[in-house]
C-alpha cells in the first residue's frame, strides 16, 4: 500500500457547513487520481449513561426527511480550535442539559471516508447530573429521551444514524461481558 | 415532531459521485430552513464470514490521507436500478474474489444524515466459495485481508471507517452471545 501526496484541492462550491469540490492525489507509484471531496469540520457524539438509562435525542434530519431521527447527543466542531472533549461537554448541556463528571473516549472514526473528511469522536460520559439553565432551544426540535437500558436492542433496531449506531452497539457489547445479558 | 416538506433544492456543484447543494424545507409550524446537502447514491457492505476469519480489505483513503483503510467488503450503487442485494453480490466477487450462498440484510443507516442523504445497507454473507476469474484489479490497489476472529477485537481497534466499525461492533456483540468469549 502506498503513501498518497496530495498534489492540490479545488474549492467548487462553500455552504454554510461543508465545502465541496476535488482534490488530486500522487501514489508513489506516479499514479494520479482525483477524488470528490467535502470538507466538514467534524463532530461529537456522546454516550451518556446513568443507572437505568443512555439518554438519547430525537430530532429532525431535514436532508434524509427523517422527521424524529433517534440518535446520541451530538454536534459539529463549530467554534475553531475547540478540542473535540470540551465540544461534547457543551453539546451534553446544550441538547440534554446534563453534565458528567466522568468522560472517556471510545473511539474516532470517518463517517464516509470515500468522500468526506467528517471525523467524529463518540466519548463516554457518566456520573451525570442536571446543568442548570441549559437543554435545548425550543427552536432546536429536539426531543430528550432517557431510554431504557432494558430495552437497548430496541433502541439499536430504531435507529438509522452511523455515530449513534456505533456507540449503541458497542454499549451492547459492554453490558454482554458485563452482565451477560442481551 | 413535526412532518418535514421539501420546498427545492439547488444544486451548486456535481462531481463524478456525489452533488452538493442546499435544500430547503418547511415544518408543519409555517417554519422554514436552508440545509447543505450532499446528494449521494448509497452504498452496501458486506460482512463476510467463513468458521475462522472475517474478510476485510485494506484500500488507500485519499481524501483523510489513509494509505490502508481497514474496511468491510462495499462499495457504491453505481449501477441505475440495481437493487443493493445485487450491488452487494456483484462488490464481494470484485472485492475479495468470493460468492456467498447466504445473505441477510443485517442493519441500514444514514452515514452523517445531518448533510449527506448517502444511505448505506450492510448484509451478513455466510457460506463462502471462490468465484474464479474475479477479485480486485491491481489498479485498485486493494488488499484481501482474511482477518481471524479470535482476533476481533484488534479489527475494532484499528478501524476508522463507520460501515465497517457498525459491522464489526454488530458481530462482537453477536459473538459474545453465541459463545459467551470477548
Amino acid at each position: 500500500m502506498s503513501e498518497i501526496e496530495p498534489l492540490g484541492a479545488e474549492v467548487k462550491w462553500e455552504g454554510k457547513v461543508i465545502r465541496a469540490g476535488i482534490e488530486r492525489f500522487r501514489y508513489a507509484d506516479g499514479a494520479e487520481v482525483t477524488r470528490d471531496k467535502v470538507w466538514h469540520p467534524g463532530a461529537v457524539g456522546i454516550l451518556a449513561l446513568d443507572d437505568d438509562h443512555v439518554w438519547l435525542t430525537r430530532q429532525p434530519r431535514e436532508v434524509v426527511e427523517a422527521p424524529a431521527s433517534l440518535e446520541i447527543p451530538a454536534g459539529k466542531l463549530d467554534v475553531p480550535g475547540e478540542p473535540p472533549l470540551e465540544t461534547a461537554k457543551r453539546e451534553l448541556a446544550e441538547e440534554i442539559g446534563k453534565r458528567a463528571e466522568h468522560w472517556e473516549e471510545l473511539v474516532a472514526f470517518y463517517t464516509s471516508p470515500g468522500f468526506s473528511d467528517e471525523r467524529v469522536w463518540v466519548y463516554l460520559a457518566t456520573d451525570l447530573s442536571d446543568e442548570p439553565g441549559s437543554g435545548p432551544d425550543e427552536d432546536e426540535r429536539i426531543e430528550i429521551v432517557p431510554w431504557p437500558l432494558g430495552r437497548l436492542d430496541d433502541a439499536i433496531e430504531q435507529c438509522e444514524d452511523a455515530k449513534s449506531l456505533i456507540a449503541l452497539l458497542w454499549l451492547a457489547g459492554q453490558r454482554q461481558l458485563a452482565y451477560g445479558v442481551h
